[in-house]
């Protein structure tokens, strides 16, 4: 800021220093794939229960949503005052960004075995703390489901148990389809909003970065409800399978990780295809805050 | 920001300190469970002229919409057109989203008893003001019932008040479990989203927070409402019991009680285990600032 | 920031500091009443112009939305893809926080008589302004419902043009309190999300308080559409009335500004008790900024 | 910060400061609209390629749930389980807030020809590049609707392919009118939001942009569905025209051009007249930063 007679003004060149110190891009150096070391630190532990923890809510509240609707739907004259498919996408969603929201300070706020596998794939987690996530993600759903099951006993067994599967008019290709892309989007927008963190253990998701993710979730429900129950996050697709335990649930089951899987693999190999080469864009992007301009404290 | 030939360049470091500096992570002294030097202080009864409003405020709309959609729906030709239990949950949801982010500033925007309960157990507030907050959140809630009983009188009573009950088809055991996790969902979004806030006097809840805390509602909502109609929130409960006044509804009124403040102690115990050693944590988080760097004013 | 071998650490009271920074409370100057030097300048009628075409649009698309909805429902087969009551409610609400975001740095983004009738009454913005502002927005309400009557015109005359009109069921004074609360909840938020603002001409209505103030158009939809439709907005319930108009209509048309006003003075009334001595609050809040610290410039 | 001894504080003049500093107006000067430079540019193919992407996004999530949701209304006892309209208008409305959000540092994030041709017509995108971002839409359009076609191949051919219509009892000129009001409200809010973006390049729309960006298309949605099933985006018109490829949909094709082109010049326009001359409006707005007071470094 400069000072004329005593008076502080702002020129154009420190507008665009505003606005340079708002971009939130900042790339550290890739995670050793095989690093081990973490395994020594406390934090990694408090991250593993903060997964578990968050995945055992977002399923709870999610599975619990859809057999209370499938609940309500079954009497005719509650038929329309149930949630429908639009309040099942919005639990999903909605819980997604809170979850992401409340957990990122402690784990990073994975909660989806789908984003985890994603974030080693990019050299943001190693595979050690990757695949204990996804276990912490997986028992945290198994858990979720089961207080699901204890609370509706009846409407859970006899209403499908919140399992994915592929709909009536649906090719198995078409399922993985739809997961796979669904998928691709949710992923696409973690990494879009997510950025600037740095490792996943004093990971950085900006706040705001919250919503985005959660409304990724809840448009892909929308979109893909339909057609598979909509899955992307094989924890949850695992733990209702788990509680409800049918043949053909189990059966199409390997759809439900396959397709997130994949999809997550695209969405990292968009995200390099079009950064392309990571150190000219990181340039370019921290190059808007070296404009020339006049030095705020000179 | 260094200076080179009268040009200022931001370089890694200081790209570490703009991301460190918006760790919003400060961790106040706690407050003295039994003191009463606050009963002197006229910012006490403003806070509890707060709580009394917004309690008001959030019960008077969220039951008039309960009792508005119930009457839609009685009508046969107009089944389709209420809200349903999607527009009931947005209410509640979106209420507490408007009232935490205008009452903050006030109170430090709790209220629910099992929030303020909550801020007492960690220590965030005093034994004093979190009885008088339940005190002042109880009467709001039950003036918020009165206004909606005075405005639709007829549909009130015939449509159950808005009150909370054990839904058909589920144990007491099974509502009362819902209210436990239901509660501990919101207050473990309610701690993760005001860490940085100071004493609840002039509690800083930032002003983002306020959106996650409305949405955690919103989901908690939408996996109750078929089980209980959803308390998790003693005032609403009880205002709604007071005015309808059903002895079925007092019967069970202490499940909206009990589950809530389980859940609020649980979730209070959960941020303790996981955060451990609060100590170790805020240096940790402390930390953040203070890489090794060049200084900005040197 | 203090320095310690070159090397910057951030301390307490710098915590203390960023989050100071963030209290965004500063009250401007009262505005004198009768003030009519701004008629002499551009930025009036700029505002002026921006009240129109923001009332325009959000009486097009909120009415276009009731119209549209009713459509629907009328066609028995297509019942319950209609948008409903929840669909009309977010209309409102959304379509107001896109309004309050994009015309704040234009006028204020009042868009409402009752909202810059409480701004007059709180010393915000002059009689004058105030008054301009009425008018022009009760002209861009007409025109805006005059579209929708011109695109759908048939639907629009026998399916009650969106006009607000006492359901069935309540009487006039049960409508006039659900208009008088609805409105003191909205302008109660406009005042918390807004304190801030400078006058109305420079208005600084912080970006993020169009999320609030649109959340609480919307859940004030939710409780009284089953009641009035929802005025809380004397220039929609004209607007639907001139172009409407039939005999009742006109003749409950009072409510529609009798309760908003009330409730406008209500609100501004609670504002004014709750921060009782505007001065005292004031040297609180910004007392946050001088907590004893070392300077971060010395 | 004055400095009293040793201590600092914060006084009026340093709330404006700080107030000031939030500002985010800064207009960049105007591109020359026939430059070709950037042609040569790599950034430019990224952006093409951001383009493509997040249309095939944005109208695979947003025609999936159209179609989707009439396969549901189709089964009369799923009926009231389906999204409906409000869940179309969420889809599209949401997937434009997340696209905006995650590709707005790699294009700009148009995502709309309506959008790049208002951009270019207000002197922010060269013709080329406005060109070439609505080839890459409608490219990203078409395979995102054949992506639709290929997994919900039956019910897509038989339910209307998520093709815009004019619904029966509008004329041509209404559905006109509606689609060039849909596109004003957009492109009125995308210039609202985005007033400090620099150039296409390096664009940098503030991320809490995409929220009312995303609203302004939700709204517009529930307004438009009954009239035209809303385009406002000829991309996603186009695509669904290819793919559903009947003579009925490619003779009303050209109300999907004109409106949403008329609309953005419109709201090009308005923004002009209400800025007037720009040059007066970013002195003023510059001018909160030139408040008289004591410098913060002297």
């Amino acid at each position: 800021m400069s000072t004329k007679d005593g008076v502080a003004t702002v020129d154009d060149e420190e507008v665009t220093d505003i606005i340079a110190q708002r971009v939130p891009y900042w790339d550290p150096p890739t995670v050793e794939p095989l690093d081990t070391n973490e395994l020594a630190e406390w934090s990694l532990y408090r991250a593993l229960i903060g997964e578990f923890t968050a995945s055992l809510i977002l399923v709870y509240v999610s599975i619990a949503t859809v057999i209370g609707y499938k609940f309500q739907s079954s009497g005719s004259d509650e038929r329309c005052t149930g949630v429908g498919y639009l309040g099942v996408a919005w639990s999903f969603g909605a819980t997604v960004s809170v979850l992401v929201y409340s957990t990122s300070g402690v784990s990073g706020g994975h909660i989806n075995p789908a984003v985890s596998f994603a974030l080693f794939l990019a050299g943001k987690v190693s595979l050690a703390r990757a695949a204990l996530y996804v276990v912490a993600q997986c028992l945290g759903a198994i858990c979720g489901v089961g207080i699901v099951k204890g609370i509706m006993k009846h409407p859970f067994d006899s209403l499908g148990g919140g399992a994915n599967a592929v709909a009536e008019g649906y090719s198995l290709g078409a399922a993985l389809g739809a997961e796979t892309f669904g998928t691709f989007v949710l992923v696409y927008t973690v990494f879009s909003a997510t950025d600037p963190k740095r490792t996943a253990r004093d990971a950085f998701v900006p706040l705001v970065a919250a919503l985005p993710i959660g409304l990724a979730v809840f448009v892909v429900h929308l979109a893909t409800i339909p057609i598979t129950g909509t899955g992307i996050n094989p924890a949850r697709s695992l733990g209702a399978a788990v509680l409800y335990n049918h043949p053909k649930t189990w059966e199409q089951h390997w759809i439900f990780w396959v397709g997130p899987f994949i999809g997550a693999a695209l969405a990292v190999f968009y995200h390099k295809i079009v950064l392309r080469d990571i150190a000219v864009v990181k340039e370019a992007l921290l190059g808007l805050g070296s404009f020339k301009r006049t030095s705020s404290s000179a």
